[in-house]
């Protein structure tokens, strides 16, 4: 079944050059089999009091998205790019 | 361009039956000329701390995204069905 993945980040500073978070996890992403769409990328600004960045990844099933979560470069990006710079995360998974 | 927009819900009981709401937006979307993608729906509670519902809509453009955001039907929804229910909310929105 159909695994989405939906999180979106708000930067402990807004300024954030998060361009380089979203080439890396593009880069991860291209070696996962079984992913079905992938988009990740900066707020643009418009909706008021909106976060800074989101990723949205649907996935074949759990098993291609456990593979993506559990990815060492994944894991390498969360720890050395993304948490060092989070304020908050929020995520949600629909299967459908 | 296409337009994303992403928007993860808290309610304030984790066990609000949100069935009704998506189906309402659903038929809403259905409605909107310039819908690329539109998935709704409850979270599956596999994620520590995952927010309970979330809204993934992908418009030809703004204008497209803007009809779907101002219809009357859609601000029925959110005063009536979501916003008694709505301990927080995040929003992003992508264009590429």
């Amino acid at each position: 079944m159909p695994f989405t993945h939906i999180v979106t980040f708000k930067w402990t500073d807004e300024n954030f050059e998060d361009g380089p978070v979203a080439d890396a996890l593009q880069a991860v992403v291209a070696t996962v089999d079984g992913v079905q769409s992938y988009v990740c990328g900066p707020d643009i600004g418009l909706a008021p009091g909106s976060y800074d960045f989101a990723v949205v990844g649907t996935f074949d099933d759990r098993d291609s998205f456990t593979t993506y979560r559990d990815h060492p470069e994944h894991q390498r990006i969360i720890n050395e790019m993304i948490t060092p710079h989070l304020d908050a995360r929020t995520v949600v998974q629909l299967e459908s």
